[in-house]
């Protein structure tokens, strides 16, 4: 036990800091306060002459503080891990570096840590590497709910079931998902638009799906038709709401009317 | 349009305010300050002589405010509608009230306001009721991800595939969801425990699933072995996480010796 407790103690403390979708006051009260408090915060971004949308988040709510690092790290916008897996190497050994310190780290990501985000694989990589780390998440509000605030559009009560795809990887069992699921979130839709149009308007679909990017963002946008979109790669942040309310109800039946994802 | 104008003129503008999964600091700048500058807080309870848990989260965070009314809605835990329709007619003739003063008025919400939350008639009934009235939902911190976060168990990533599934309406569908999808959250699983550990060790799926209940609230409960948990008919925010890993991957490959929910 006296080893372990050695070994613990040779970390600073690491956080997974959820900073939200894009508001700056929807960081929470938890994640300006810790970020606020460690010695180190890892920025990522894209590249080197990219700015960091996560800091651009919170840098708003959490200001310079005295002495506090930035350690800004890289990783490329793309799923080809013949560059992501160095790129992590070379972050993971500045993470290191500082928590060896016993400096307290604290990486921020995008809507939640543990929900679609960059911060999963250094969570996974921090157990197996340092052994009896200290980790801290902070949960952030995510993006489908986000995306629901901002279209007005509630995203399952009661008995409905919810969906979570992420779209990029192949529309195949869609049609299928469609038909058993209340609503459908369909995550990073950028660059399968057309494909999905001719499914939801196959599957009669068309009129409850709405498409948002950017929630709560600047340059946010709101589409109810989705016909109207096309490919556009550059859009991550972007998601379409598909919303049958078939089996809604806090009280059933009480929103038979409101078959369409148009706020009424 | 100007009729449409004056229409708006006619209501204060109402809030649809989460409040996150039971820590007070988990509430966001945003919520706070929404909560401290509205003329009245519309605090939800299941009964006149039971406390409000969303009010118990964001009250210290919130804080004292001069002149600041709080109106107390009561709606019965159940989803008998021949209860819960005169509970809900009784707080809309009151928020209505409120509203045709001109006051600005903020319902609180466990979670965020657009998931799984008792704000979601309102929501619909305002537009009904109420046209042209100003709605401005603040998006909070939902229960999954305070479970993930508790647990330390990642959600999703990459092309992993999320089923969010209110249990208690039934599991005739699960074993299809359990196997075509990457996470499974079984929300509110407190009266199908046994049915729902059968299920999980037929499809060979217990030693990848957790159960969490009262997630970042006091008595929070993390329980791995699922065998453990009896049905407990009080113990409304529990949920279980059933995560694969099969297709997980920021780096493919990188995460298959995380086979089970444990942490390690």
């Amino acid at each position: 036990m006296l080893k372990n407790q050695d070994t613990k103690k040779s970390y600073g403390k690491l956080y997974g800091v959820g900073v939200g979708t894009g508001a700056s006051d929807l960081l929470t009260l938890r994640a300006v306060n810790i970020l606020r408090s460690v010695d180190t915060i890892a920025i990522p971004r894209s590249s080197l002459y990219a700015s960091s949308v996560a800091w651009r988040i919170a840098s708003p709510a959490v200001g310079k503080v005295e002495g506090q690092e930035h350690l800004y790290l890289e990783f490329p916008m793309t799923r080809d891990s013949s560059l992501v897996r160095p790129a992590w190497e070379k972050a993971l050994g500045k993470i290191e570096k500082v928590l060896l310190q016993k400096k307290s780290l604290a990486f921020i990501t995008e809507g939640d840590p543990l929900f679609f985000s960059t911060y999963i694989y250094l969570h996974q990589e921090a157990k197996k590497r340092w052994p009896g780390i200290h980790i801290e998440i902070v949960p952030g509000v995510s993006s489908f709910t986000a995306v629901a605030s901002v279209a007005s559009l509630p995203i399952a009560d009661g008995q409905e079931k919810v969906a979570v795809i992420p779209a990029r990887y192949g529309l195949d069992d869609l049609p299928e998902i469609l038909r058993s699921f209340d609503t459908i979130l369909l995550m990073k839709v950028s660059s399968v638009m057309p494909e999905l149009v001719q499914i939801l308007e196959k599957e009669g679909l068309l009129d409850c799906s709405v498409y948002v990017s950017r929630a709560t963002m600047p340059y946010q946008k709101i589409e109810y038709n989705l016909k109207n979109i096309q490919n556009d790669s550059c859009d991550y942040f972007s998601m379409v709401v598909v919303r049958k309310t078939e089996r809604s109800g806090v009280l059933m039946g009480a929103t038979s009317q409101d078959k369409t994802a148009k706020p009424n």
